[in-house]
């Protein structure tokens, strides 16, 4: 295609800054995110016995496919961690575009679960007695600073990067927290996972508002254990800091 | 044994042609599909509670022992992705024996769980709502998508083989979804285990026919599934295809 | 100690005989065999619906930590199939040593669940209907060939060894066996558990001689899996015997 | 900030002294050991069927997380049986900053769980039946033999590391164990798990004064066999001493 020489400029820049964007790396945070919602949406609302493996199991998988092409993230408070540890792992419009692509993808496999089953559900703290909400918080808080350190030790690291169980140790960490805290909090762990569940659960079912309730908790919860997960890593991982390595 | 003279070039050539033949991957090909089939029927004629665990580990298993013989496919639509995702990874003639291999070793995988037990089962959508049909076809869609596109990424990829964790992927992700779609669409993802399944139970049981009418959607839908993992597969990893490197 | 001259000589070389012994391979047979069928009857007595889980995961760390001592066998069939591949494994003495040394941890462990918990098992086909003792036999056959297949892949081969994954798989084997034929034989697989399950049993409880019936079976059949498996190995894998080297 | 000049040496000493402790170790001690500890009581005191499971992959991935920075013990046992097994592979100040740390961290983790869900539970043997306390101390003391042997052979063997699958033997030998001795003994296999669920408990609930009664038992079995690990450690692993190589 020739263009006119007063558009060819501007085009070409447009087209350098297309090329400047891991278009592969969004699209593998998309399917990645898709399937992790997808599952777990399609077992909660069954109620499947297994769901905390069925769960795990597909983070795991799909970390070890794309994990050398985005990071495999999958999860706001990750790239929010990942951000946060520093050293260049991830740039901040990088990590804005992962947020949007990852609630997209959310998003999407809500729809898709809901449409499936005919059904969906509500993120909250399994039982409304007295101090149970901020037993929710402090679970969801706890388990995603498990996840994301996790993530930061076996994922980034210069000493014990690259190696074969990375994908295997992030999904059984949400698989663990699945089973200790699914009757505590729901556990999401992960903003897009409540931004997908939620959203689908007041667009399809006959809502009556109050699914909008703990929305706050679930979106922000997370994202305060990544904050504590980078601040833990920066503690026990001097050697990734310039300081003196570990023995 | 010596030939008269008319006959030998013949022979020669029969036999160049024979040893052609990679008889050894096709022997791999049976034994690690007999032995999935039949493990998924003694589970689910049984009813075995950890059916999921038992199948996922049985692929695993014989993925890592068979794996460097013959790819570790087991399965025909995952044949099809290997060969829609080119780079020379198989060749169409042994595309195609490996499709006939494996249909054949379902069905004496289907008469031996049939003989040991006295009973077979069938595949079809869990329930005849309105609507179970195209959901039980779309979830073996998405399925054999997850499971093509972990297939071709952790077990053909320049960047990221070899690896320790190809076995483990790739059966956590029938794991994870005979978890998920058990329930929705008896979770095949697999024309080999539809084929031997479904002729088992026909051969086997009191038919009535009926048995008959959803093995074109347990066939097609996980061909469609590898397709359609063959094009995201080209999407998230041009460096595989002689684009850009990932980062 | 210094001995006559006379008795200097035999000394010297019994000696030399008891060095040429390879103590530390027995003992970590003995201990991995022990923890092994130790775990199989806390288990199986409790009745527990885990146990699958419970019996592949122990088997898989022993193997894990005395593989690179012993080979991590802990089974009679599985040091068959080793010596029966050749390639110079094992020696057929460390082979009988092997064997005797397995059945005794067996039995020791027998009697140790049993006093723990008071109460030991049979091991015997599930269901006494016509046909019923060939099913078991025939599953018993089928994934002991499956283990050992399995164990000569992933364990001893210069194509794929070393790796990081050996012990997953071969546990893993045999907690999908225990899940798929559990209800069919029982699952013994390994005629250390055969041997050391049957004693106890017969020692322990108010015996009535019937516990007997079973245990031809369960010694014979594992030992005839083995050597399918071994059959099969050279036949998937020429370039283990000098033949063509696979791709 | 600039000293007069007689205090100058002595803060010099003091700064090198504390700059001598590996803080970063003891703070991933902690670490892991309170997200063991907090994952026990929360599965345990809500009773879940996948307990074990939960346990065994929260130790997992802390071990794979935190290994290289402190060696992951999170157990007093294990601190034991490596610097029993000499090599320097532990001094004993820090073996004593381990069990401190890890003390600490089991208690606050068990006040967490206590807070969370208003309940706590106690170490006893399951049974009041007679024998059950000599069965139960039988079992912490062989499983966590099997738990410390494992930990020496996988992950502190010139041998054998560095490799990947350390932490997946470690946690999964804590989650068969936990199938296995659940039933007979609550299976603690760590002072640590001992210390804070029964302080935890003594604290929080209306005590009676005989939740002490097994304290004694669940500090002192796992020692023993961390004892006993070290000593089966020597036997199988001459290589390790300098003794002849294993084959």
């Amino acid at each position: 295609l020739s263009c006119p020489h007063a558009l060819n400029e501007p085009l070409k820049k447009a087209s350098a800054i297309l090329r400047s964007f891991a278009w592969d790396a969004y699209m593998a945070e998309f399917v990645g995110t898709f399937f992790l919602v997808l599952t777990i949406g399609l077992n909660v609302v069954q109620g499947n016995d297994l769901a905390p493996l069925s769960i795990g199991a597909i983070l795991m998988v799909m970390i070890f496919a794309m994990g050398s092409v985005s990071g495999g993230h999958f999860n706001p408070a990750v790239t929010l961690a990942v951000w946060l540890s520093r050293r260049q792992k991830i740039t901040l419009r990088d990590a804005g575009i992962y947020w949007v692509v990852q609630l997209l993808a959310g998003l999407v496999a809500g729809l898709t679960y809901s449409g499936v089953l005919g059904a969906s559900f509500a993120l909250e703290p399994i039982d409304d007695k007295r101090g149970t909400i901020m037993s929710a918080c402090l679970v969801e808080i706890l388990y995603t600073c498990a996840l994301c350190l996790v993530i930061l030790n076996v994922a980034t690291t210069n000493q014990d990067t690259p190696n074969h169980y990375f994908g295997l140790a992030i999904g059984s960490t949400v698989g663990s927290a699945a089973i200790a805290i699914g009757g505590v909090s729901g556990c999401s762990l992960n903003p897009a996972v409540s931004f997908g569940v939620t959203i689908t659960h007041v667009l399809t079912m006959e809502s009556e508002g109050r699914h909008w309730d703990y929305i706050g908790l679930y979106l922000a919860a997370p994202l305060v254990g990544a904050a504590l997960a980078a601040a833990i890593f920066y503690a026990v991982r001097p050697a990734e800091y310039g300081g003196k390595k570990d023995k």
